[in-house]
C-alpha cells in the first residue's frame, strides 16, 4: 500500500447560517480537490449541527500546502468567528484499509 | 505526544432497521468503551445514512482485540447482513493534532 496521509476534521456547527457557510463550504471544498496531493474527501453533519469531515492526502507536504492556502485561510478565520464552536483535527497516516459493498 | 491510533469507518446505512440496528449499535459502543486501551469514539450519521464513526486506541492490539472480539464479530455480520450497503475502514496512526473552542 502507499503512504497516504488523512486529516479527520469533528467539528459542532453554530446556529447561524447568515454569513454563507453553505457557500464557503462549497467553494473550499472544490478549491480543496484542485490542490496538488489531494485523493478524496468524506463529510457528514447531522441534524443537531455536528461534523466529521476526513480528506485524504499523499503527502504531509500537501496537508501543510492546504492548510497555509490563501483562500483557505480566510475561510478558516470564519469558521472561528462565525460558524464552529469548537473543532478538532487530527493529522494521521494511514496504515491499514479494507473495504466492503454488498 | 504519546502514539496513538483511529479507526475511520464511513458506512451507508440500508434502509431497513428492524432487525435492531439502534439497539446493537449502542450495545457496541457500551461494548467498545470498556475494551483495554479504548480511548474515545466520534460518530455522526447523516438524514441520508451515510455515517462517519472515528474510534481513538492506544495500540494496534487493543484495535485488533476489539475487531476480534466475539460479540462485536456477531455485530459486524449483522451489519454486513442487514444494515450496510457498504463501509470503508481505514486504521491510522495519529501524527498531529490540535483543536479550537469559542
Amino acid at each position: 500500500m502507499e503512504t497516504y496521509y488523512a486529516v479527520i476534521f469533528t467539528s459542532q456547527r453554530t446556529e447561524k447560517d447568515g454569513a454563507g457557510y453553505a457557500k464557503m463550504a462549497e467553494v473550499m471544498d472544490s478549491l480543496a480537490q484542485k490542490q496538488p496531493g489531494f485523493i478524496r474527501v468524506e463529510s457528514v453533519r447531522d441534524a443537531e449541527g455536528k461534523g466529521i469531515t476526513v480528506s485524504y492526502w499523499k503527502t504531509l507536504e500537501a496537508i501543510q500546502a492546504w492548510k497555509e492556502n490563501a483562500k483557505h485561510l480566510v475561510a478558516q478565520q470564519f469558521g472561528k468567528e462565525n460558524w464552529y464552536t469548537q473543532y478538532h483535527v487530527e493529522i494521521c497516516q494511514v496504515m491499514k484499509e479494507y473495504s466492503f459493498t454488498k
